[in-house]
């Protein structure tokens, strides 16, 4: 089962669409179980045959073997405090960016940790954390058939963590993994999506990223 | 004529010769003349009718329309400052990274007001500057033969700097110019060069970055 911890936001179902469209089992998480629930059915009339349900946070880590968290940044400290006991001995895959906007331009705020990575990595001694997935665009990952033409770049210190995330990128068809070093490097892919936005509210375009060269 | 301060690296040695290469007259500049002089005969050997000379930076940036600032982020404000007057009305374009190096790993300083970029505009109030050209492997470009695929995410606040950069981008085949947003979207761009590098290690490759779905 792979748990999508604060699945309720678009970056999350979008996750949970692809890899359930991959043949995995999925469980959306949320503070508020009924918006879980109701999140699950809104992913599963999407496309056919896929086996996504909803529950609180707290079950969806205790369920797992795979949590991804997906909460908005403001959350995140206290999510990852809350279900810090069942994500022992795990792999916990961070797509958290610290994204504020003002006028209208997108930013990402200064993280004391480093990255927002290493502050999971930091609340999860015991836990094997990966920041990966930040840059996909959740518009296109919730479009079943809509091709995605991006690398994901994976920064962790676990071996087994960058496997796993390794894993989870080749389930969605015309993603590449791409190995970004450590964690203290998540934050040059995190802070990139700021970018991104500002790329997309100019060319009114998804944008994402590929790493050419390699 | 397009001026390299500091051009003597192999970023900006591989801009002249890309530029020279387009037809456009070049000035190395560095703070020692003979430096420059060499630098210049260094990248003119490498293809054939290149119209690159080498001087002192004050020289460079007075004889130039546009400016390319490739300094090592140590020599950034200080260069500037005794450029400074040689600069006003001009575009200036900033392609520092404020790169440091730790047990092999490269990492992106906090810069204190924002970006590179923005602490050359900070610095050059008269002038129009724009941060771009951050992501291309200086490897790559110092092989003439070599294609250069990937697109240059340009950052100003200036239209008129916008546009130049873009021009200066669409001289070298190979490269899409994207419009990146104002000044303080530089740093996304500045600190994704740290993670290139870390790439480049791991892979043992010249990594640079396109932006998808635009």
């Amino acid at each position: 089962m792979i748990g999508l911890i604060g699945g309720t936001g678009a970056e999350g179902r979008g996750l949970a669409l692809r890899f359930a469209m991959a043949g995995r089992k999925v469980m959306i998480g949320s503070r508020n179980p009924e918006r879980a629930a109701s999140a699950a059915e809104e992913v599963r009339n999407l496309a056919s045959d896929l086996d996504i349900q909803g529950s609180d946070n707290v079950t969806a880590a205790k369920n797992s073997q795979v949590v991804i968290i997906a909460v908005p940044y403001a959350g995140h400290k206290s999510v990852l405090a809350q279900i810090k006991d069942h994500l022992v001995g795990k792999v916990v895959v961070d797509v958290v960016v610290p994204l504020i906007f003002k006028d209208g331009v997108a930013h990402a705020s200064i993280i004391e940790e480093g990255s927002v990575a290493q502050q999971a990595q930091s609340i999860l001694p015991a836990s094997f954390v990966v920041g990966a997935f930040h840059n996909i665009s959740a518009h296109d990952l919730l479009i079943p058939d809509q091709p995605i033409d991006c690398d994901v770049v994976i920064c962790s210190d676990s071996l087994k963590a960058k496997q796993c995330a390794i894993e989870l990128a080749q389930l969605i068809p015309g993603i590449r993994p791409v190995d970004g070093n450590g964690l203290e490097c998540s934050r040059y892919v995190e802070d990139f999506t700021a970018l991104l936005l500002n790329i997309n509210r100019i060319y009114g375009r998804h944008s994402m990223v590929k790493i050419s060269g390699i």
